[in-house]
């Protein structure tokens, strides 16, 4: 409860646009419908757009357990360029020890494509001592 | 001249409040000033917030050539959270080749502190095929 | 066919032990049975040995194709220390363009458990001019 | 002193040839002289070797302060191809916290010219209970 209530107080990606459609038990899945303020200067969206997107997926996902969450580090790689439409986030737990777990996140377009691929690492707060 | 323009109508980064100071030879760096918006549920700049700064200075250096220059992936690590005051993102050219190009942006604190660091690489389009 | 001649005259893998099992279509497996000398000093089998395996998938997968592909970058997260057994790399591809590629390989221990997860990306050079 | 024992100790390292120079307060540099061995079927230094060479640097710094240092992952760019001489891993450390820390390595050829960038973050075990 207390970790989705982070994941749900997130300011920055409201203010993008960003909804979450679904999370627990290590997955998560997000959306973002394409807006002309998300685009850059070739007219697709803008690589920050993408990776805010599955950063959000990854971290609702890896705050679906009873630890707080934060992240370590994150690559993404961005396959193909897509300029409009709605892109959806799915972020699945690839493994979970007792203080780090990792996580990938597929992001996909209408048609059910690959746009980018997310990989992300989070360190988990210990529960007693925050 | 077209490659930068590139850079000025980037549309996202502008609703993300981030402004480019200078880019060329290689180099660019720009500028956020964090407000309530950029903020994730725990009060802290939010990542994608962070890592759209610190790609927009990649991409600004990887476009200071004559080449139109596309993201292929990028990592980045986030070393302390940060809640307030103007993060800059410093982005130096590591090597260029004829069709890749490696970038390090470090996203520095008021202080000058390393908030996080991001490498990103760069595709290289051809000049006369576009 | 040259340019599976290229994976088999590898000659570092030869010496580190890896064995390519088969590979094709952007696909491509990968094997190392852990012996004493890919051990470092806690005893585990040594991050450049276990990356070298995955890596040879990546290189196996990327060059399965008509092109020449080679390494622009890659990440590898280490999921479970593991220090004996066999380890099998599972090479697949996310993505081809056409100079670029984007590949994912799991390496799993003989339980079938991910033991380190690595996404690399390919630049696939000109069929003519090489 | 236990930290250290423990990258000395590594046996793939020394499988490959790799040689530790110095390490120190979170720093670190390691050395490779290429052979016959470590060249892949381009003829050029096999990336695995490379990374190999570039991940001992970064555990000899991460392991030079009194916590024990795992890997929890890194990427790695290879910028220019290099098929002889000794190539030389330089790592220092980019920020350290209480249960994490960061690492850069530049891999340089003879004439001091960056042939591979690696980036790496370290998970710190707890001084008493191991």
């Amino acid at each position: 409860m207390a970790t989705s209530e982070l994941i749900l107080k997130d300011q920055f990606v409201k203010f993008v646009g960003i909804e979450l459609l679904d999370a627990g038990d290590g997955m998560a899945r997000a959306q973002l419908k394409i807006e002309e303020y998300h685009l850059n200067g070739l007219g697709i969206a803008q690589g920050g757009a993408i990776f805010t997107l599955a950063d959000y997926a990854f971290a609702a996902a890896a705050n679906s357990h009873e630890q707080v969450a934060v992240t370590l580090n994150s690559s993404i790689a961005f396959m193909r360029p897509v300029g409009k439409g709605v892109l959806t986030a799915v972020c699945r737990e690839i493994a979970r020890n007792r203080r780090t777990a990792f996580y990938t996140v597929d992001v996909l377009d209408e048609s059910g494509e690959t746009v980018a691929l997310f990989n992300g690492t989070a360190y988990l707060k210990s529960i007693d001592k925050g």
